[in-house]
């Protein structure tokens, strides 16, 4: 997409469709931090959450997920629901009209002519930002939210990455070392993170993969042109004092097309608690979920792992991007 | 079924059960037909929104659908969502206990012992009838809606169709020419359309499909004996400059026995915009959705494209009559 | 699990997770009852519902179904409605990340990171206490609720069976005897409703069986232990005149691991009419459904027939027990 065509998509000052990490701003940013913190403090009484429940009772949105998906489904459904939205699922084709031949584009229509916004997750990279256009076009814009492009994008998550270095650095994220380990080549969540960390200052990044699993060629360009410091390496040990950050992945062999993942030693990059001791006392480890083998429970419980906290954030996050996209974030803040 | 077994379901003045086209009267469209627009007003605001919601707050309802949907099951979860109705899915028999060798009556019962309401797609002709007498002979009647029976009925669809008809012909069904284009065969659309739209003066209908998809012999034994004429043809061109109404539809090939529409050449019936030229400026076409290529989407721009609005119109018809079911019509033509 | 493990998730004097029949005293059943009992009376009325949804309308909960299920999905969605409680669903693996190859254990914590309660039905059969284990040992725990563990438990499938017989024996159950019928052997019902029945005086029970199917030894050791009188035969008409319950259940075939069940003689067990003549007049046919053949529909309207009656009484009985796990048992007998 076109920086143009992007430009009529977002309207600047306020986030309507949610497309890519790409488009949020340091202070969108820590907006959003803060209207997600004040939510999870009035979330904690009942008379709280029936206040949040309150403010879009009047709305519905459908939840279209084409890809499997247990946390941003999950918890997409319950941010909706702690603002009173009511949903609708669309989780698979086999259900929907899709089986009788209907294009992709006549589903997306059919959802909007019945609910105020899109939740969706699907394969094509592109999906998101065609319905967005597609429905600014029309006589009611509805706003679009981006769960996961394929192995293209999860700004979501990317926005929950940050609210969790955020929440962890307390309140500052600069001039930070962040190693970003495992499937480079195909995560989604990668380069959305890399995308939206470029609003900090002072971020470096050690991309850590098997020499398979790189990253593409178009993060490595956005990092040069932006003027960002990354380094690649298969070797964790040279790292594992210095980073800040530990961002792991899982093989993504979904997208294998010849089961190629099964050839890829990804083992010598598994977290142990033999390295887990060389670290930093305040690193932080973080994986978007779900993970295999690359990083054991045992580690759960030490303090630096933060990637259940990061789920959690995840619900907090979501619910507080929902309410800024209806413009309620004003109405919240002033709560009490 | 018989017309005595027909009677004893269909309460006279007030729509119980919704079980076939052939039950709805002229004065009961009309009123349904006010209620719609009335709804749709009301929601145009939070506080209507909120009325709305507040109505059947203390209904739960089961969307029962054994095959697949995207709008009609859509439509029905958020017109139950707008009247503040619970709703349980069940969409898929693999989830239930049919995969246990349960009966379907069994699984009607369970249904009906925990929700005040089933609306059910089924490819069994009479299910959703057999439903209804197994519970007006029960000591908690419950209203079922047939929401599609196999190729046979789907009188919710000819509601909506007929509330267009009425919003585009500024509230006058008469004296119209309707082309129905398509699988007239398999149409459960078609012949519910045929149905209802026998409640208006001087209907004509020009049913122009391939030889193989003709209209079934029950269609055309009704058509004479309610002696609303009609003319059968292959021949699209003959009537686009004649025809009031393009209805069309796809070919239903999910009821093939041997893939024999492969066979079938449909091509021939597509709107193409050459034929979009000769026909009446205020001509109005409908399509029940999904369509595949006999509509191309370059069409949808045409004012005299309906089907989008048709869609849309389904929303706030499902609601009315809904509403209507359990006697809330005049509370919410009262409103404000 | 030890007995030690077990007292510490199955806090005294009120009832937090629902993991086995044995957690239940009598006392305990008893105000279960009568707070359903009152439920059903509240929900009589609008007024009513809206009270009762406005209980608990700040909670969330998910619906774990990793097996088939109609009703006890259904009565369990339907209870949470009751009480206001959102629900999301995970019905299917393959929309999950479990196709991802995520562990049980994390698909676990990720529910309980979004949600207040977990309603899980699962093959395994320790499932639910290592979700109950695994929360109480978290900073947030949340009850679980087991709807079900493979061909181990189903406890509260025998809460509605015993509230079921509460109903039928007027409030009293004792000195009864109990034919269970069918599958004995794979039957998670049959159990649960024994482990709960052990609680009333004066129980006696005659397992009637195919000699395939005959109670497993954990069963037979447990009776022998509670000093619990039983006999197992596979001669219904000797205990026809006899017993005062008679509780079928289906084959459970879905643990047939080569298609045994094909050649076990079931028919034998089946209820006849001429059966039905020499039964006590105030005998109660339970069937925790669905039925297959073993209860002809035509039984269904003899006054003995209770099963459709059992059925209903899982939704309250469902309702009442979760808002007795929130606390809220207090509140609502109070009401008016």
């Amino acid at each position: 997409m076109s920086g143009k065509k992007r430009l009529k998509l977002l309207s600047p000052g306020r986030i309507y469709h949610v497309l890519s990490a790409q488009q949020f701003s340091k202070s969108e940013l820590y907006g959003l931090f803060e209207l997600a913190d004040r939510i999870r403090k009035i979330a904690k009484t009942k008379d709280g959450l029936d206040f949040l429940q309150s403010i879009l009772s009047h709305k519905r949105a459908v939840l279209y997920f084409a890809q499997p998906s247990t946390r941003t489904y999950l918890s997409f459904n319950n941010a909706c629901q702690i603002l009173g939205i009511k949903t609708s699922d669309m989780r698979s084709a086999g259900y929907s009209s899709e089986v009788k031949g209907e294009s992709i584009e006549d589903t997306l229509e059919t959802m909007h002519s019945y609910t105020d916004m899109i939740i969706m997750r699907h394969v094509e990279e592109n999906l998101a930002e065609k319905a967005a256009l597609m429905f600014n076009n029309s006589d009611k814009p509805i706003p679009i939210v981006n769960a996961g492009s394929g192995p293209h994008e999860h700004p979501t998550q990317a926005l929950l990455d940050v609210y969790t270095l955020c929440r962890a650095f307390k309140g500052k994220v600069k001039n930070k070392t962040l190693a970003i380990i495992g499937d480079l080549k195909r995560g989604r969540a990668v380069r959305s993170l890399v995308y939206m960390l470029s609003n900090f200052d002072g971020i470096k990044f050690v991309f850590l993969s098997p020499e398979e699993l790189k990253i593409p060629d178009d993060i490595r360009a956005y990092l040069l042109n932006e003027k960002i410091s990354y380094e690649e390496s298969d070797n964790l040990d040279k790292y594992i004092k210095k980073a800040d950050v530990f961002y792991y992945t899982r093989i993504q062999d979904e997208y294998d097309k010849q089961h190629e993942s099964k050839t890829i030693d990804y083992t010598t990059f598994y977290l142990k608690s033999a390295l887990l001791r060389q670290m930093k006392p305040n690193a932080v480890i973080l994986h978007p979920l779900p993970r295999r083998n690359e990083i054991p429970p045992e580690i759960d419980k030490d303090q630096r792992a933060w990637y259940w906290k990061q789920e959690v954030n995840g619900l907090w996050m979501r619910t507080a991007l929902i309410a800024h996209i209806f413009k309620e974030d004003g109405y919240i803040l002033n709560y009490k």
